[in-house]
Order: C-alpha cells, then structure tokens, then sequence
C-alpha cells in the first residue's frame, strides 16, 4: 500500500489505475504493533491500522480486501484473482505488476502441528485470534516456540496477561541475532521477569487432547511442557509461491530478485517488502530481512518508479531493535557470527555506561559493544543493551557503519551531550575508543581487545 | 587534567613527571552538571567531581590547586607559579607546556556589574556562591542576563528552588545557536514554566542599594526590573591572556591556535580545552565552541601525543543539546544564518512526528528541521526539539553531517525501528524526505522545501 500510495500521489486517475488485491481484511497496519495490542499495552486494535480500505479507496486506490490473487500468467499480462467469501474468480489484467506478498510464519514440521490452539502471529487476524485465545478462561499455560523479538514480545505478553508463560529455543541464548554476550542478558531479562526459558532445546512434537486442542509440547530433550496454547515465533520466510510459479525469479537467499529500483527481472514486474532480497551492504551478500521499516521504504521506491519517477532503496545492514522486559536491545551491521561467515577477521570491544551522566537522575545502565575490522578498524557491527534510553544510541552506529567509517573516526564524532543526555563521552565513543585500542593492539601483535 | 592522566597511562613517573596548576580548588568537575546541582536536582556536590586532586596525586600526577600561573617565558622554559594562599612565588620548568585555561565568562561592560549579588556560573566554586544565595532567605526575585543554554538552565533552576525569575536577552528568539523558528519553541516552553522572558532587549546597568547589594536590572528599553540576584549568563571568550602575553599565537576567532594535534605553533607548547580554536567541518572556519565533551576529546588527543603517541581532534560540526523546562532541544552542523554566513546556499524542510509509533503509550511530539544545500542536497545542518525522547536523535544527524552525506542518502538509513522507539519511518528519515523533495523542488525551480 506504500508503493500504491506513492504512485497514487505522482499520478492521478487519469493517468494511472490502481487495483491492490489483498488476502485478509484489513491494510496498512502496523504488525509490529500486534504483540503491544495482545498486551493491552496498546488499547485499540483500530490504532494499529495507518490507513483502511475505505481510506485508501477514498484516495482513488481500489482495494479489494479478502480477494486472493492464486496465479500471475506473465504472457497474457494478467493476474487470476479469487473472492475469498462467493468463490468468484477472474483475469485482472495489468501494465505493471507489484508482488508484495509478504512472508510466511515459519512452521516446523513435527506431530501436531495443526492442532487448535496452536497460534502464528503474523496478520492482523492472527493478532486477534491469538488475543481471544490468551484471555480466554481456559488458557493458563502458554509455551512460545522460538525466542527471537516476536517470540519473546509475545512471551511477555502473555506474561503481562497473568499466564504461566515458557519459551523453547533451540539457541543457547535468546535472538540469535545477537551474540550470545548479548544475548545472556536478554536471557536474564526475560527469566526476570518470571518467564521460564528452556535454551539449547527444540520441539518435537505437539500432543492434542481428545478435543483436538494443543495439550503439551514435547521438546528434543525428551521435556513434555503443559500447555493450554502454543504460539508459533520461529520467523518468517518470503512468500515467493506466486513470483516462482509465474516465473519471476526467486535468488538464493529465498526473496524475490530485485534491483535497486525494486524492479523484478522480468519486465513490468517488482516487488517489495517481506518477499524480496535486499544486498546487505556489509557483506555484499543477498539477504530477506523482514522488517516494517524496509517494506515501507521498498514500497515508497516502487511507487514512485512505477509511477516514473526516480528512487533507490541501497541495501540493508541489520539494524533492528526492540524491548524486552524492560530491557532495550539493539543491533546494527553483522554480528560475530555474521562476520566470520562473511570472511572478515575483526576485533571485539565493549564497554558499560550510562545513559546519562553517572550522577543525574534517572541514569541507566548500557552496554555497548562493537567489532570491528582489523588493520582497518572498520566498524562492522554493534549491539546496545541497557535500561531506558540506551536502544536508540545503535543509530548512531548505524549511520557510521552505512558511512564506512573506522572506529577511530567514530570516537572523534562531535556528538551531543549535556548530563540528562550522556556522560561527557557517550557511551557509544568510549566503545569505539575500546575497539580503537583494540585494533591497534591486534596489529602491535600484543593482546587485547578482547 | 584528561591530557594529564593519558600521559600517565602511556608513560610512568620515571618517563614523565607531570605537573598540574589549578587556580580553584576542584580539579575535574562537570561544569555542565553546576546548574542542577544548583536546582537541587542532583542532590551531591561531590557527584560533580569525577576525580579530586589527591586521587590524581595517587596517580602520580602533581596537582597544585589554588596555585596560579601567572607568566609563561618561552626562552627560559619556565612557567611562574603563585599560591593564592602565602603568595609565594616562583619559577616551575617544563619541557612540555599545555596551557588548558579554560574560559570566562562575558561581563557586560555596564555600571554597577561589580555589585554583590552579581554570579556568574563557570566554577565549581561559582556554582557554590550561587545556589548560597539562591536559598538565602533574602532572595526572592531572581534576573538572569543571558537566555543562552546556561541562562535558561539557571533560571530554571532557580524557578525550581520557588523563586521569582526573569530572564533578559537581546535576540528576538532565546538561544541564539538555533533558528528563530526552533528558539519560538524554547520560548513557550520557558514561558510555560512561569519564567519570564523578555526578548529583544539588553541590559543597560545594574543597580546597587547603600549595602552595595545589585537590587534591580534597567534594560535598553528602559524597564526596570528589581532583582535579589543576578546571573550573568552571557556565554564565555576564551582565557588566552597568559598564552599572549607569552607570544603563543591567537586565532581571529580568539581561541589559541592548534593543530590537529593539540599543538600550538610554538614547539613544545599544546594546549586543549574551552582557550583553543577548532576547525568547523563544514565552514572550513576556524571557532571556538567551549563545550565539555569537546574539551575532553582534546585533552585525550593532547595527552597521547604529549607522551610520544598519536592521536588528532579532527574538527567539530557545532553539536549541541540541552534539556529546558521539560523540553528537549539539540542542534547540529550550522543554523541557517551560519549556514548564509559561510556562503552557502540552501534549503529547508521540517517534520512534526513522534518519538515512538504514535498509538504506542508515551509517543511525544518531536519537530525536525534539516538545512541541506542546494543542488547537492549536502546535509548542513539540523535541530531537534520536542518532549523525552527527541533531543539524542540529533546524534544520527551529527553523523551523518560529519559523514558529507546528502539528504538523498540520509533518507535511506537503516535506522532501528520498532513501535516503543520510532514511527515506522523514523522522525529523521521523514525529515530527510521532505529536505529531498525541498532540493528536488529547487532543481526544477518550482515552489516547495519552505
């Protein structure tokens, strides 16, 4: 609906006929906002959606909500499209096609799987069933199935609601994309806030009772856990069915091949959002990274080049955020593990501040941690942890990795400080002075840096 | 005593004997923390003091506190020292000089500038003096002469503490270092607090009763305005007496001349700190900005390179930031009248959004302005102001400043998002899009980027 938007705004009625096919009920909302809403920390459903049919249509944009579009035929220019409620089909016809189906919820392939009371938390609709299911009287346990953001957002939740909440991940710490320093903490967060999490421990199987309902999870180590619903927070995975069957080609990294324009390879055709590849600038590598921020930014592009206008969207690096039992957690560029996979050699550091100057009220605990590479001092990436006010500080870091800086140019940024704010040196310079030193350590051949 | 404790940690007593003059009796405080100490807001002097004289003793520097230097002779090598206390006198050698004399404070030249009652806010010993006769019985009617980040900090204070507070100044907006559309805002929030402001008006002299006590301020305009007490909160000149009268070179900017490296011209001599000039990034221009964070870097970068290793100050870009009166506001590259002043040509764009997605609990107004060169859409400069949570995003544009990126570029960042700290598209990168549109407007010489 961004691109749909944006092309809209360039080029009127006339000029240009706008037909968006979707799936479920609703548009333009906010699905990082789900877990919020399953919390009651966000009151109102209806605040999570930007925009509704009515207002795109309004706009001259013609939504056809609850409508599938099950195939795309690339030689006679036309998309089939199916009612969802009636069955009627037909061949819309197109200039200009935009595949923006999204993702998928990762779903693993164990006993039980499909039973009722097992959730996804992906559409609005998910969000609503998964609520009635959480604050209905005859759920107490919940077991959430993967510890990345969504699971442990849906974890705390959940938690929030009054229920007996576990998470199961097969990780030897929470969010894998972070490294498991940084992940420890994320750990312990969660556990504080009497969460159990089973680490390095997979799922088996689901067991139903004779209702049908999900009843337990058997883990890999042989755990039977009691559940009364099952939320699945494995990730996602691009939607490519309908690109691949119609023959737009789909890269390595499972995402639609684009180009910096989001233009697909085959003519006419782009796409954006969770089902494309992006190039990851660090590693030059294609990667799908499935975040709001980049779909909404990957639609702003296609419109306005749909719309023959001139945009790019140059790449991606990692950056990414959220809140976790009162912890904040950041990231940006590759993390250790990324790193050596991406054939960089590199050096670590890190520090512990904080947020404000040690001696005004309200100062919080960060830590902030950084790698860089080594003879360069190149920043390669950063992971932020800490208290109230410490996440937004990786943007910081975000913007000098999108720079190429080295973290000595990062330690001599004139950024901002005042006590409310920061120490003297902010937490995010004393780290690329660690990392800086760290640097020059490794090429004196001397240790350190660790 | 930052450049002193960095020779120490590279070179040992035996390498390096370190001798340090302090006229006062503190040794590094934060200066910045004086006014909320003052306020009572942090509750202990000593949380100010991040290293006293003796704890530098035991690291093996020589502090003299209440010990003045008076003359420096360049031909002899020899600083000439006096102790406040005894008045004795006499000649300290040195191999290696930094002069890191700080700043003083501006005095208006207009009778009656010497009456008790009159404080300034540079020491820590001033910072004592004032909160003394902020709580004394006998003050109740507070004016401050300056609505600089200083003047209003103190006359917050002050209205925190229940008293009677005026501020005068004489630009048409408070703090001049913002535009006058940014500094409107620092205005109401001023005014909002119960602080009067009058604008648009100096002061013309000070009056003092037969006790010789300051009791009322007359302004150019001809009010005149009773006072118990009056703060002079005027801004700083940088202290380069005893650097020219030894024939240490001075900029036109009034700041000592150095190099990157904290060197002066005359071999042997460096100094650091609020008396020496910077390179601006962006004008080319040589400035003197006295600000905490900067003073630090350069302490660090003269004290590793006093010891034989290398380090550079590269430059600041004019960052800063305060809190007043519940608003946050911060600033970046140049203003619009800097930006005119170094011959560039530009436009602007501005943003009201939110410091989180706007349904998320605790999302706060926050307005963003950029000024980004015309035809190269160059970033030049940005300020921030809004409620918690605005005012450290400015530390995103200061890197992307430093950076030379292009709005174009800004607008495509990888910024962190997720709904408890960004609207989808952050408050930056909305800014960053209506800056482009403004460039690309210019280009085409229609309308638009107002």
């Amino acid at each position: 609906m961004a691109a749909a938007s944006q092309a809209r705004r360039r080029q009127d009625r006339d000029e240009l006929a706008i037909t968006a096919f979707e799936r479920g009920e609703h548009t333009s909302y906010s699905a990082c906002g789900i877990p919020y809403w399953v919390s009651g920390t966000v009151s109102e459903l209806d605040d999570l959606i930007v925009r509704t049919p009515e207002q795109h249509r309004a706009h001259g944009i013609d939504v056809r909500t609850r409508t599938e579009v099950t195939a795309v035929d690339l030689d006679r220019r036309v998309v089939r499209a199916r009612e969802r409620d009636g069955g009627r089909e037909w061949d819309e016809p197109f200039d200009c096609l935009l595949l923006a189906t999204g993702s998928v919820p990762m779903r693993p392939p164990v006993p039980g799987i499909d039973a009722t009371g097992v959730h996804g938390v992906q559409t609005l609709e998910d969000g609503i069933a998964l609520r009635a299911g959480l604050t209905s009287p005859d759920v107490r346990r919940v077991v959430v199935v993967g510890g990345g953001y969504i699971g442990l957002e849906v974890a705390e939740a959940a938690k929030l609601l009054g229920l007996v909440v576990t998470v199961v991940d097969k990780s030897p710490t929470p969010v894998g994309t972070f490294d498991p320093d940084v992940g420890a903490f994320i750990a312990e967060a969660v556990r504080g806030e009497g969460i159990e999490l089973i680490l390095g421990d997979g799922v088996s199987a689901l067991e139903a009772g004779a209702d049908g309902r999900v009843c337990a999870v058997h883990t890999d180590s042989g755990r039977v856990l009691p559940a009364d619903l099952v939320v699945l927070g494995l990730g996602v995975r691009p939607a490519v069915a309908l690109a691949r069957d119609a023959g737009v080609p789909v890269g390595s990294s499972g995402g639609i091949v684009v180009d910096r324009r989001m233009r697909t390879p085959v003519e006419g055709v782009w796409a954006a959002g969770d089902c494309v590849e992006s190039v990851h600038r660090l590693s030059g590598q294609r990667v799908v990274v499935a975040l709001g921020t980049h779909a909404n930014k990957q639609g702003r592009v296609a419109g306005i080049n749909i719309a023959g206008g001139y945009a790019v969207f140059p790449g991606v690096i990692g950056t990414a955020i959220t809140k976790l039992c009162g912890l904040e957690v950041a990231r940006t560029g590759l993390s250790e593990w990324e790193a050596a996979e991406a054939g960089f050699a590199f050096v670590t550091a890190w520090v512990d501040s904080t947020t404000r100057a040690g001696y005004f009220p309200g100062a919080q605990p960060v830590r902030v941690k950084l790698i860089a590479e080594r003879r360069s001092g190149r920043l390669l990436g950063a992971q932020v942890v800490g208290r109230d006010g410490s996440g937004k500080r990786i943007d910081v870091l975000a913007t000098a990795i999108w720079a190429g800086m080295s973290v000595d140019e990062v330690l001599s940024l004139d950024l901002s400080y005042a006590p409310p704010f920061a120490p003297v040196w902010d937490p995010v310079l004393i780290a690329a002075r660690k990392a800086f030193d760290a640097v020059e350590a490794d090429i004196a051949g001397t240790p350190g840096g660790g």
